[in-house]
């Protein structure tokens, strides 16, 4: 979607930001053989995810984690050190700084809390030292009080557990300012396919802040759609001005948290946030062209429409219910969610409501838009049928289509249900008009789970509510109105 | 809840319903030897669900169907019918009607469908020919185009299918316009723990309406809370009365579809009803005293924190998150879902929080309210102590505990994910505030959908969002309020 052609937009962000992203070793700091300390949870994170460069484990009391030595100083290890994780108490910080800028590290990442986020001057003096010593050594810093990089491509994954996994590669960048969210989006990419091409949490932003990052991603070829949740940030100007240039050759989805006094005051305690009121953030995110969303859930969900649905036209949405009956209250809620997100149900032409009634019949059918295919009886054959001429309507340029699995398995066959589901695949790889499916949860998880899986492998992005698709579909069909 | 001694409102309901609910003998007219027909379903469906009473199907080709023989018309069964399902082409129901009368049957549910809702003359004086015949027999219709009565006491399955599942037996009623939505909600019913004492699905709601059935529920001792879903009535001013009435004795939550055009469009050809304006609707429900929702989440979020939660005084939460870490984002965006939806977030008490500092001491905690309790590690001990002290804050009425799997099983052990989720049973069952537990889906969804059946098992009610959570909460809080 990057539209500019010749040199990209911060393209020296790529080369500075190599090690942070791709770093050839990572010193882990603050580690001993308790597998259970937070400092040994990278190590182990690290290596069951097979990093692709060295991980040195680094502890005063020495010994050895999951069959690696642990280095009594940072000095003590042989070879480079791109990357350190800093896992060590607030007291030792600038001390360690020395030994980084000896070794000559390129990035330091405080996983180590402490700082200005305290709300005490003992705290913001650290946080501020920490930074003039780390430009003094020619070190960037990540945090402090982060879970800093993730990197499908590097393995590099996100945080210090074990049990940490790299979830799909793809084209989604990411920026949070809280590691536990940061965390959590890359779970929720798991569950429903959305491809990250690396993601960075960073805390407090003393040094490298919100901007930096997005410079980077903007530059990144990998990356063709950026996620963000702010809390605050020390320089609102340059964060507009990095917002407005990145916003214009990619879509940026942001969130800020901490727009009411509740979540203004754990902002303030979770990463030293100052937050503006709410209507400044929306005001400035809207001018600087971002799509501003209000959870995480919506985050994902636009990030995922983006990722998986081709550039559609004009908004104008068919809506398919009933697939093995059930469909008319559907047609109804299906119809309020869409319009009360601002998207045009338009009616189907005359000839594909001709068609729809010698598909469907005129009793127990709604053959206006939504569509409701209960008299189908869960032939798949019908819903093809159905999709082919809806999809034909020059009215229409996306289609979403309400899937519901404890109401697909409770009057259908599994063999019935999988040849649905095979049969919008084979739509959806045929036709350039997306396909939405939404599969609300239920009693059916297992198989529900399954269904989504498969949907989302073949490119159809899932919701699990019909307003979660609509509001999504409205965003994402507004940028592409604009772009 | 029912606070009116004596006589309950609408007493002669009970007895003039007790054949809808609890028949004891129930015809299925329109069943084949083919199991894959409407009509053979709800008989498989019946025979499947042990359905208390006797099952009778009709249809005029004979054979047997599930070990059952069909009968060839329904003047050829030897007992009494208090039921009649309906499953025959429109063109044969007032022939049939002729035979409902002769057998004394008392209700005729018409799951067949092209009347009103067709939307010209023919479909409309067909209604109400089949209306008039029956009053002159002395017989109730439900729907027509409906799927009729749902109660896990007598066994009646919701809809026709061999798998229709009997959910949980419980305190709430439910009425719905729609029979795609009424099946949904019984099996979210069943994901979520929400037990139903019966419902009914009416669709055109020719005969018997909306305000019948409410009626019914306000009396009906098992029922504590009432759901309901409308697209619209024949008669404005006693569905209103009704409302009133019922909802000055219990919780009345309601959903109105077809609010917009397209909603309305849709609704008028799913059970024939003219939907009047969202603002009428809104007026008229909150006049009338009932809980307004805009979904079937959002329904079935309020029905189950009525159901699970004690009653409580005062809109204030304590909310709590990063039970093994990763709680900064989580308060900052859980007080801002919170501030929201209007409740109230209060700073805890003096005492409390130095408790909550000398528990979790003050470095990477947040203690004012969000409280995030990562620098606890996942430990339960600690998890156990920072709840003991919120729920015994005199300024704190209802504590939220976010809870994510994705995080928690990341991070620690599943034995250490156990004993926070025990711990959290046994505070609940000890402690006269509720607790309500956040638990958003991701990667882990068995080990989640587990432990919010566990939870949900111990009366804890679990939502997927905190947004929802605080939705549900502030609806529930402002009728405890009022009432």
């Amino acid at each position: 979607m990057n539209k500019k052609r010749g040199k990209p937009l911060f393209e020296e962000r790529l080369q500075e930001f190599e090690a942070l992203f791709y770093p050839k070793s990572i010193a882990v700091v603050g580690v001993s053989a308790d597998e259970y300390k937070a400092g040994s949870g990278w190590v182990t994170g690290l290596l069951a995810a097979n990093f692709k460069g060295n991980v040195y484990p680094v502890g005063a009391s020495g010994g050895t984690i999951a069959g690696s030595k642990i280095f009594p100083s940072l000095r003590s290890i042989p070879g480079e050190i791109d990357y350190v994780v800093v896992c060590i108490p607030r007291q030792s910080v600038l001390e360690l700084l020395d030994d980084c800028g000896f070794k000559k590290v390129k990035f330091v990442q405080f996983f180590t809390a402490g700082f200005s986020e305290m709300g005490d001057a003992g705290g913001y003096e650290l946080e501020q030292d920490v930074v003039t010593k780390a430009r003094q050594n020619g070190i960037r810093i990540i945090g402090p009080n982060c879970i800093g990089a993730y990197c499908p491509e590097s393995r590099f994954p996100c945080g210090p557990s074990p049990r940490a996994r790299i979830g799909l590669d793809g084209s989604a960048g990411f920026i949070s300012q809280s590691g536990g969210l940061a965390d959590k989006l890359v779970e929720i990419g798991i569950a429903r396919g959305i491809g990250f091409s690396k993601g960075v949490s960073f805390g407090n932003g003393a040094d490298l802040d919100a901007a930096d990052f997005l410079q980077y991603f903007a530059a990144d070829p990998k990356t063709e759609i950026i996620g963000a949740y702010f809390e605050g940030t020390r320089d609102g100007r340059r964060l507009f001005d990095s917002i407005r240039a990145v916003a214009k050759v990619k879509p940026l989805v942001a969130w800020k948290g901490g727009k009411t006094e509740a979540g203004a005051e754990a902002a303030m305690s979770h990463t030293g946030s100052l937050s503006s009121s709410a209507i400044i953030w929306s005001t400035m995110l809207k001018q600087a062209g971002a799509i501003e969303v209000n959870s995480l859930e919506e985050l994902a969900d636009v990030l995922l429409l983006f990722q998986k649905a081709r550039h559609w036209q004009g908004g104008s949405v068919g809506i398919v219910g009933g697939l093995c009956g059930g469909g008319g209250g559907i047609s109804v809620s299906a119809g309020d969610a869409c319009s009360e997100e601002g998207l045009s149900i338009p009616a189907l032409s005359k000839a594909t409501r001709h068609e729809l009634i010698s598909i469907l019949g005129r009793v127990g059918s709604i053959v206006h838009n939504p569509v409701d295919i209960s008299q189908g009886y869960g032939r798949p054959s019908i819903l093809r049928k159905v999709m082919e001429a809806i999809m034909a309507d020059a009215n229409i340029q996306l289609v979403i289509v309400q899937e519901d699995a404890d109401i697909l398995f409770k009057y259908g066959s599994p063999q019935v249900v999988d040849t649905m589901n095979s049969t919008l695949m084979d739509l959806a790889s045929k036709c350039s008009k997306p396909i939405v499916v939404v599969s609300p949860p239920g009693s059916s998880e297992v198989k529900r789970l399954k269904m989504e899986n498969e949907l989302s492998q073949a490119s159809i992005p899932v919701f699990p509510t019909m307003e979660r698709a609509a509001r999504a579909i409205a965003r994402v069909n507004q940028y592409f109105c604009s772009h």
